[in-house]
């Protein structure tokens, strides 16, 4: 059966469509009531990820409860880093923590690439009961983090404002920055795939931690693993959206890749990023995440400027970055009745 | 006595000079055994900032140890929260914490704008003590947060990844957030002039979470804090270096200012930023710091191209932010060896 609105696939492709589609980042999450209500009687945010059925239950609420153009996956880009036997911990308030981490060759003998289809069937039964449940309504977005971010946290070991652990490793010892970065890209490129096979609709590649490098190491260790998974993806059928956030510099080289879409942050304007760009790709973004604490109608002007600073067609619209918590679920209907009530026939 | 190394305010001013001169940021601190020799021996950090005889000590220790063409002032950008009336902690491993913060009317009543002669004599009794002890061997940069950057503590209450509490209070309540940014702004200026009469040759203003806003909040929220910091100071006599870290859409506002250097991170270019700034400004910058963990060979190689990228002359050599603490001082020296070493005459 086709989907009833595939709006987000033929905006990705740069297919002829009457408005921008809407999803956001981390929509499925704490701003829903609802999502803390299921959140709370568990034991932690892990048995969430690792349970399909509940995984499927809050990726259908902000399709439910708020509209939106895409449902994304309930899950956490560290699934990788455990699938490679490197388990993490989620401590509230503090966010993840590896009780081991990889920081020489003896680290790097502990893990290892494993079949993403075994190691992670639990996503793959997640995707299966939420395209079953979905009805075709809207398409499914499946992700992974890029290879760079996932290096952050397995040789950090948690989260840092300036990675300086994994930048360490990256200059004392490329070479053993470069094997485990290759593994984590075929690993990766392996779970993606896996999700095409599984029923995901689209796909999208976080590089979260992008930004702590400059251009030349950019270049160097976070961008050939995003090419190993564009070249895997490429003939999945499947439109691919790179994200980098907060790295301005990395926006020519992703542009020259095999990917539809490129997410931009609140920090690049849409004009500028189109020109660096070019026609050839559709842009998503970018709407400062915190706009969303504003009154109503200052969220509606918002998202029509943001609206009109990306021009028509090639355009997914999203915020820059995840909705922060406490954000109003009420702004967030605001933000996405916007951009659905908006035609680019009257507004090009 | 004129100064014996006024290199570093030459090449501020766009005078001639032989080679770049060269600090870093964070020189004073945990990269030096000196340094935690010093701090062991207190209670907490504060006390070392609140010491005029210690900050004195610490100050010196890089001009004495590393060789470095300027000290700068031992203290910490929170001074100025706390003479409002905010007192901070800092908490080992965690960083600062505000017990109380500025989030609404009642909140804003609890500070105000203080004379810094008095609020923070310890400072310029630190500076004077600084200036006797360094007997003109090099200039003293004397410095402050921004007033966004400060504006960012005063309200979130700790350090964030985000600050989506500051940016939640500049959507809610502009208002408010400007008049507490005015204020931060006029106590900042007063302190600034007020080192300078206290005997700094030089003047550096950090906004280290400028890049948590997209260019319009920057150019609204944080820019005309600067902008009131540097009408006061142009007619100081004393070289002001913006650093607005992070904020790659900053550059060409601060390139309009009164001022005579820009500080870039690692991430931008140097000939990038050469080309949006012009030729009217000295540029500080900008080697990632974490080059500092590749071998002494490579450090000479990274260090030379990056001075080759800047080119010749309005050139203020440094890191691209502060050096980390677990850096070799010995790779330091080699940083500081070569730039030292290097001529203008034979590399232009």
């Amino acid at each position: 059966m086709p989907l009833k609105n595939d709006l987000i696939l033929r905006a990705a492709r740069g297919e002829n469509v009457e408005r921008p589609p809407v999803w956001l980042m981390r929509q499925a999450g704490r701003i829903l009531p609802e999502y803390r209500a299921v959140r709370s009687k568990l034991s932690g945010f892990r048995e969430l990820v690792a349970t399909p059925e509940l995984a499927c239950e809050v990726t259908l609420q902000p399709v439910d409860l708020l509209g939106v153009d895409a449902a994304i996956l309930f899950s956490d880009i560290l699934v990788i880093p455990e699938a490679m036997g490197l388990p993490y911990e989620m401590k509230s308030g503090v966010g993840p923590i590896f009780p081991s981490v990889i920081r020489n060759e003896a680290d790097y003998k502990k893990i290892s690439i494993t079949d993403p289809r075994q190691s992670l069937d639990y996503v793959m039964e997640a995707i299966s009961l939420i395209k079953t449940k979905l009805e075709n309504r809207v398409p499914l977005i499946g992700f992974a983090g890029a290879p760079w971010t996932i290096f952050c946290y397995m040789t950090e070991g948690s989260g840092s404002k300036t990675f300086s652990v994994a930048r360490r490793m990256i200059m004392e010892n490329p070479a053993l920055a470069q094997r485990l970065l290759n593994d984590i890209a075929e690993m990766t490129a392996d779970y993606l795939v896996a999700q095409v096979e599984a029923g995901v609709d689209m796909l999208q590649v976080f590089d979260s931690w992008a930004a702590v490098l400059g251009p030349e190491e950019y270049k160097k260790f976070a961008l050939p693993g995003i090419i190993t998974i564009t070249e895997r993806l490429k003939d999945s059928g499947v439109p691919l959206t790179l994200f980098a956030k907060g790295a301005h510099h990395a926006l020519p080289d992703l542009a020259g890749l095999q990917c539809n879409t490129i997410g931009i942050d609140w920090t690049i304007d849409p004009r500028e990023a189109r020109k660096i760009v070019g026609e050839g790709k559709t842009l998503q973004g970018n709407l400062d995440p915190a706009k969303l604490y504003c009154s109503h109608d200052e969220v509606r002007n918002h998202t029509l400027s943001m609206l009109q600073a990306f021009g028509k067609g090639r355009h997914i619209a999203n915020l820059g970055h995840g909705v922060y918590p406490d954000t109003d679920p009420e702004k967030v209907k605001t933000f996405i009745d916007t951009i659905q009530s908006y035609k680019y026939a009257e507004n090009a």
